[in-house]
């Protein structure tokens, strides 16, 4: 009896310390493989006091891309999907889109036609899209169509489609005093209104493309006009430049999925010390999308070799994610 | 006996308490006058719960201007000299500058001739001793610079030439949980390498004027190598644009002190919501200097006509501030 007792009392505290422990798990989501180790491992080198490779607090900063890294980016980049719901919006008013190039591909939903568009009429897409607002319509135009707009293969809000398992790096990252930041090729001023609530990051601490922006008095209030010209793109060169710009410190992590996050993690990489660079790798054609090498979306190919070359961690989304996206 | 006890002990009391009060004081240097008033009114309304004006943590952002606003300008930018003490030293390898305008006149120490120069010899000169490096080099050479370089008037460090009561209200601000940035007409590069030890300032809360860099790998290593070509010019119209680039979100307090500041001051009260704009007026020829409307640095004219129409807070160098510079 008194035998059976302590067994059950063993049992009982063995029982509660693991469902303790994996409750207390910062990476949940994440499966107990090399990747999860290195970010671990790399987390407490650089902030365990003593540590011959401590950083202090201040100097915790961690750069995330967003597109194909926090989350998805196909079939296409959701920004492009923002601009397609804005031409079918505001075709209403330009009646002269219906047989004008690649604005009538748009409105015909001829994806093929818009891909022979090319980069001109991309760019030219956004910026009818984009440009000729204030900063203020444009943070409003923003917000709604995130609150409204539906994913069009998988029916969810955009924001529903971030992954899980970057959610909890985010957040282990900031309860160990790292100043997380997003670096995305995307625009800033489309990120800035939603990213905070998303992923808990401050518009100040978003880093990205941007248009010119102009000055004006407009019935005696000042206002911020978007003017249709490219003032910035924070891709491949563009990433240093424009950490080094917004940031004036250089990372101590990066973490990023494709060709376009190659040159942060070499400048990351680059500094003094403890670093960690990580590659998010799409190989989950059922959960997500798999792709690499040939994609025309988050090409994962240099900086593949690259990470392969230099012992880099090259997350495998397959076996390295418990789960894809949050709960609904 | 008793009522003299008592006397005594009320005098021990009041005594004791008017030295806690001046103790505790985080604007010991501002005379109790209607600037330091204006203040402390705007950041208790902000900052105690339950308050009306209540604005969260997140959303209290104070912008500063530096040159003149949180240290002196006088009487030449102090960026303009670091530019002079960089020409004599690399005019060793620049013998062609003995006899070419501007840099012969900086070499010769003809301000006249310098003056004659204008924008164009201005930014020759910029251009030579601001790029042609990588951002770490630069970075280095600004920090020698501040550590060896003196005031030629006062033969003091210039960043001993800071505000007193600007330090103290960056301090009071930050205590009240205000983010607070530079927001200058200066280099974003020159001013990042000492504003944290000096200002409390980190990097990544400097806006200021840069230069086209771009990446490149030099032996394998990935630089950013500063190029001879203006990038943005964070002045006049420019600050706003620089505080939504970098900010993204609108100040509810902004420090000025000339005509290139009213942008800026205007941006920030246009917010919803309780504001403050203050500008310091160089009001005190003997500690400091004297001039506003007809200066050619930091000139004070239409800002100080609207901050008069407006309501905005003027600080009187002279009469507000019982101290200029730090104690040595």
């Amino acid at each position: 009896m008194k035998m059976r007792f302590f067994w059950l009392l063993s049992t009982i505290i063995i029982v509660t310390s693991a469902i303790a422990a994996q409750a207390a798990d910062p990476l949940s989501s994440w499966n107990d493989t090399a990747s999860k180790k290195a970010i671990i491992t790399f987390v407490e080198k650089v902030t365990i006091p003593g540590s011959p490779d401590y950083v202090p607090p201040a100097e915790r900063i961690a750069v995330f891309d967003n597109d194909g890294t926090l989350w998805s980016e196909q079939p296409l980049y959701f920004q492009f999907y923002f601009a397609i719901d804005r031409v079918k919006e505001l075709s209403a008013n330009h009646p002269e889109w219906k047989t004008q190039h690649p604005f009538q591909a748009v409105l015909e939903g001829d994806m093929k036609a818009l891909a022979t568009s090319g980069k001109k009429g991309l760019v030219e897409l956004i910026m009818a899209t984009h440009a000729g607002m204030t900063t203020d319509e444009f943070a409003d135009i923003v917000t709604d169509w995130v609150k409204t707009a539906r994913h069009p293969a998988l029916n969810r809000p955009y924001t529903s489609l971030v992954f899980q398992p970057m959610l909890e790096l985010l957040a282990y990252l900031r309860a160990k005093f790292f100043k997380t930041y997003i670096v995305s090729g995307g625009g800033i001023e489309f990120m800035r209104p939603w990213t905070e609530a998303v992923y808990g990051i401050p518009p100040e601490q978003v880093v990205g493309s941007s248009i010119v922006t102009t000055f004006e008095m407009r019935d005696g209030k000042p206002v911020l006009v978007r003017e249709p010209k490219v003032n910035f793109i924070d891709d491949k060169e563009g990433k240093p430049v424009g950490i080094n710009s917004h940031i004036g410190r250089r990372p101590i992590a990066a973490f990023g999925n494709s060709d376009g996050d190659l040159q942060m993690l070499q400048w990351t990489m680059a500094g003094q010390g403890a670093r960690l660079a990580l590659l998010v790798h799409h190989t989950d054609g059922k959960r997500e999308w798999a792709y690499d090498r040939e994609s025309h979306i988050g090409r994962l190919d240099k900086a593949l070799d690259e990470a392969q070359a230099k012992g880099w961690t090259v997350v495998d989304m397959k076996n390295d994610w418990k789960q894809i996206y949050p709960d609904r």
